[in-house]
């Protein structure tokens, strides 16, 4: 099922997304409780929302990224596509010398919880603190049951879901700092959505399809089985040492053909309008507004 | 002030402690509510606390990290004391070149949430996970009013208040997946405490000294003085475009005499007890155990 988060005016709250794209308010079966919550008592709250019936349409639902407001930093991962791996190292924003070897080792670092957005919503420009602003489509997973040490084989059987974001990057800043954490957190760096889709829908995320554009022009299209460490990968190498939890969002990186992977690079600009894409999921759709800054 | 997050058997609550170090229990003046809280409704609470009598003095207390559950993950930053990057750099551990630059920006990554640990308690050695186990003394900064585009003379009008923090580090794990968020992540990794002194006792942060230990001798002493990017810098930089948030926690960065700066390296092994202190907070004693790994 396809679960967005939604408002129409008043608090936020869980919409049902049926077959024809129309979203119906869980409101009447969950009552406020986000999605976060909804996920971390899912064996309660799963069979009373797919058994529900007569839910209403809700009448021009404004979406909100599915967890607008995460308990804590997004988990992403970088360097994880073949070709993203030498379009990132010739741009020298990686490293001095260029270098173009894939890593030996998961590339994570994080998102803070002020960078998600929502998925129509306007990405910040932040003039004057970056000038050179790249987008990232992504799949993320959001995770169902929480723990620690968990094992490939049983990695799948964590998530929950996924949803499409965006992985929103000042390169300038992603550079200069050393570590990416400022780089990838600004404001409106995270468009997620355009609501989540749960693990069963899916099935192997390995068949999925991600792909993005600029102003309608394609950039990025690549499959996920192209990623270096895939999924269950990932939920096992973060969760060796540290204890993941019901909610947790992992975005699982990105493929060739962001800005810098031209000559010279092409930076959005305000004014434009990326979409992110993720086949059997959805299409986020941002637009670079010039700010206040 | 100096403020405790603590356990007497019962649900955690805040207490306040007093000149003879006893923590006297604000469960009367506060009810439950975690320090996080206090922190974001300090213009009403604060008065409240000051003007407290007759607080009762809790009978041994269990005392957590002030902010035992952040609301996201702790803002941290590397190589900000110079003789740490001198020893950083010499030891491989960074860039297989060696390199000793000085940063020309703060190096900010993050802890996660689940990586925060009380004064007192045990780090786990996540056998298995990393053999490369190292401390890190820091001053940490708690954010009290929150905002974007924070200008360094007004920084410190930002501050709620200080702690210490022990950044544990995995050297193996921060130097072959890239960026640091796991190696600095594990659980256990960020123990936090003793207590929280607000701004107004501190006055000028970097008259604060920052010493550590293990097992009683000498490892790391630094004035805060000597910070490549000091506190009302890092705040501005921060925040320039992140929204820093009412509880946010800074670590500022660690000075020289770590593990990884003697050769060959020391590292941390099951059994070791590490202090860390920051003058005028106070001093936080943690012992590596074997863990289950």
């Amino acid at each position: 099922m396809k679960l967005a988060t939604f408002t129409a005016g008043e608090r936020p709250c869980v919409g049902l997304v049926d077959d024809e794209g129309r979203v119906r308010t869980l409101r009447g079966v969950l009552g406020d409780a986000p999605l976060i919550e909804v996920i971390e008592r899912w064996e309660e709250l799963g069979p009373l929302i797919a058994t529900a019936s007569g839910l209403p349409v809700v009448d021009a639902p404004r979406l909100l990224a599915p967890i607008p407001q995460p308990r804590r930093n997004l988990f992403a991962v970088g360097k994880n596509y073949r070709d993203h791996v030498r379009e990132f190292g010739r741009s020298g924003y990686d490293t001095p010398d260029r270098n173009v070897d894939l890593p030996s080792r998961p590339v994570v670092f994080s998102k803070a919880t002020t960078s998600v957005t929502g998925p129509f919503d306007d990405i910040d420009a932040h003039p004057g603190v970056t000038s050179e602003l790249d987008h990232e489509a992504e799949l993320a997973v959001i995770i169902g049951p929480g723990g620690r040490g968990i094992p490939r084989e049983r990695a799948l059987a964590h998530v929950w879901g996924y949803t499409v974001l965006n992985d929103v990057t000042a390169r300038d800043l992603q550079r200069d700092h050393g570590q990416w954490l400022l780089g990838k957190s600004l404001d409106t760096f995270a468009p997620m959505g355009p609501w989540a889709v749960t693990a069963d829908e899916i099935g192997d995320p390995a068949r999925l399809e991600v792909t993005s554009s600029v102003n309608g022009r394609p950039r990025q299209k690549a499959s996920v089985a192209d990623l270096i460490f895939d999924v269950p990968e990932l939920i096992s190498v973060i969760s060796s040492g540290i204890t993941l939890l019901p909610g947790d969002v992992i975005a699982t990186g990105t493929p060739a053909g962001v800005g810098i992977g031209f000559d010279p690079p092409r930076f959005l600009r305000p004014g434009d309008t990326v979409e992110c894409a993720v086949s059997g999921i959805g299409t986020i759709r941002n637009t670079v507004r010039a700010g206040t800054g």
